[in-house]
């Protein structure tokens, strides 16, 4: 096998084997195969795309090139969530202990990773004490003794990916479906997912801008997770305005919090429902997605769901009690409210945009090496189609600097008001199975 | 300019901007865009294709990229000949004393080369005592002297077209027309030609297979050569088969002699008057191709031709007494005639299977390091379409070594005889101006 041979071949259209593919990662990753024949392999793929076979065959290539997650030890079905991308998105906060709390184990590998805000991880060490520093056995150990744990992600994990993921970053080939789809399922797969749920988030905040591409993407991933038998199912979800009204590291866990208890956003308890009962017919714990959803309901309405969490957080060395006086959260030392200009409806809010708001006050990562300010950050005040009164609050910034005019400055360029009623988008906008 | 950047906006079909152009294939040249962003690019190009302006501006890039062979001390209209590849093609041997024999200035760098026999300099050191080892001025002086020198190729001429070339190579991207056209255009144009003639092969032994892609290439040549103001026109011309009869170095040296004396092969002497008409009338030195035809056919009944190739060796440090006794140029041990199996028609001669024959006997370079053995080669006896009794000879090997049985088999692979009459393909396809 020459690589030159098999990017001439996908080149011209033709279907690499699984032997093919095998030796192609292999030899990128070991080095044999040079980064600029990968690039050219890659630019192929983003003009000829890749055959279901494909995908697959690359997908589980990338997954043995690094370590694999064992699972086994636990019992029952180990169902993984996945969303891609978004901002403010606090599912996986509230999420995790919600399907804990009815049974479904929850062993959840995340990641800090570079964003508008920090990862699921980072999230969680706003609360004092809490950390993910936990080996192996205590991580298996925590998950059947609580039904939950999360611990960050192996280093070793994927390296195939890592590497091809740099490279398509600086050689104009990231957005191709195919690759994009096989890089998220090998790192659900290598970290050990008996089942898959994904959450594709279309719009201005998300990956995918229109609803073709992100069916294209969600129906390319439940493809592959089927075919390497782990069953996959995919949603899309709206992102064309944040989710919740959170942006920031300890504002999203409050926000979680209060989700836990009954008292969160309409679209994010919506969206943790929804999820939520994908997750938990995949495990077997329930019959159908209505009987999931009267059951995830209860343990919300019963305290179950939030207990869980608490459970969750001090099993982890977490303060518990920030639950129930989310005061002792990292706090912001401003809080600065900014006021509509006129009158009207809202007929947009960027998701984007205020994402890079809430960087701007150091929410998020803009290299490896940033440190988080993990009190800072936006709320919002509205969602789109409501109507405002001119002088009304419509977000408040949680800022450690006093001066914060190019903060208010992206948020009025984020958020449009005028004079239109204006539906508002519906948070769902298909299911894939 | 960030390199990513130009990658994206050529797959997405954008044209890239004279700066641009200038910008990659310098960042490219002094090594600040890495390998593997050009062979993303390549890729893209491969695709997406190049606009006329891409490819004039890319070509001047690759021009710039290295040293630039000033012409301006020699008078006249300097015209240049490039064929693209083929099998025993011994133009350049006849063309360069006959042009020069009539008045136009041959101030040629020729190279080494890759292939099935040497290149043009190899060939002619088959001549005893004859070197390319010519500084600059002698060179011009040569020029200007006799009308007419050979030099090597500098190393510094293109290096951003030999790195390229390099890359493609390993990444499956050779087969591109614009990057195809602008890597030939940019060595022509920096070896300081003003006017250039193009013979494009399309056959068997060439690179390019179809008369369409011939074509194409063809005018992709002649488009850029106009466009950076040197006057350019392409000929096509049929490598079905081998061109002429002799394939190996000192052979077609010899047969290059016989051509000028007048009694060369019927094809080889119609394309170099051909080729020559051309290139005179770009020189100026003959208003159309009729009167060029004339005073080049006169030069060779009068021996003028002949007498120049002379003049040029002897100014080289060759032994021109190699004209009137090719005995004196170096002779294989062996020759050893391929005769006939059947009785019937010429059908095909395979063009490239006659150069891997000529190539097993040690006439061409497998690698740089390769040494080339002169004496060596191939010669035909018959061209298709010409009838062929049961152990006629066929071709004649001429050898280093007594035992060649794998030589022989190839030369029968490559020679089909049947039984029905053939028409002789056509040596001539087409002009494009």
């Amino acid at each position: 096998m020459r690589a030159v041979d098999l990017i001439t071949k996908k080149r011209d259209g033709g279907e690499l084997s699984k032997q093919e593919i095998d030796d192609l990662v292999q030899g990128y990753t070991d080095g044999t195969i040079p980064d600029y024949q990968m690039s050219a392999m890659a630019m192929a793929i983003f003009f000829r795309g890749m055959t279901p076979d494909e995908r697959a065959n690359l997908t589980m290539a990338m997954v043995h090139s690094g370590d694999v997650v064992d699972l086994s030890p636990i019992a029952g079905v180990k169902v993984d969530k996945h969303s891609t991308g978004g901002v403010g998105d606090t599912t996986t906060l509230v999420l995790a202990p919600l399907v804990a709390s009815i049974g479904v184990p929850v062993a959840k590998m995340s990641g800090r990773g570079l964003g508008h805000t920090g990862g699921t991880i980072d999230k969680l060490e706003s609360v004092p004490g809490f950390h993910v520093e936990l080996d192996n056995d205590q991580f298996i150990d925590l998950v059947n003794r609580n039904g939950l744990a999360v611990i960050g992600q192996s280093a070793h994990l994927t390296p195939a990916d890592k590497k091809l993921y740099g490279l398509r970053d600086v050689t104009g080939t990231v957005n191709s479906i195919p690759l994009i789809a096989s890089s998220i399922m090998s790192k659900k797969i290598a970290s050990g997912a008996d089942a898959i749920v994904l959450d594709v988030k279309i719009g201005d905040g998300a990956f995918m801008k229109s609803i073709e591409e992100a069916r294209e993407l969600a129906a390319c991933m439940v493809d592959i997770g089927n075919r390497v038998g782990r069953r996959t199912i995919a949603i899309l979800s709206d992102m064309s305005q944040p989710l919740g009204y959170a942006i920031g590291n300890a504002l999203e866990v409050k926000e979680a919090i209060d989700t836990l208890r009954g008292n969160g956003p309409d679209d994010l308890t919506e969206l943790c429902l929804t999820l939520g009962s994908h997750m938990t017919v995949l495990a077997g714990v329930a019959a159908t997605q209505a009987q999931a959803r009267t059951m995830l309901e209860q343990s919300i309405a019963s305290g179950k769901a939030l207990e869980k969490f608490k459970t969750f957080l001090s099993a982890q060395g977490g303060d518990a009690s920030v639950v129930d006086e989310p005061s002792r959260l990292p706090t912001a030392a401003y809080q600065i409210e900014v006021q509509a200009k006129r009158s009207g409806y809202i007929a947009a809010i960027a998701a984007e945009s205020v994402g890079v708001a809430a960087m701007m006050l150091g929410a998020g990562r803009v290299t490896k090496e940033s440190q988080i300010d993990l009190s800072v950050g936006i709320i919002l005040h509205k969602k789109i189609g409501q109507a405002v009164h001119e002088g009304e609050a419509i977000a408040t910034i949680h800022a450690n600097r006093a001066e914060i005019d190019d903060v208010r400055e992206k948020i009025y360029e984020s958020i449009v008001i005028n004079d239109d009623v204006i539906t508002s988008p519906n948070l769902l906008a298909g299911e894939i199975s």
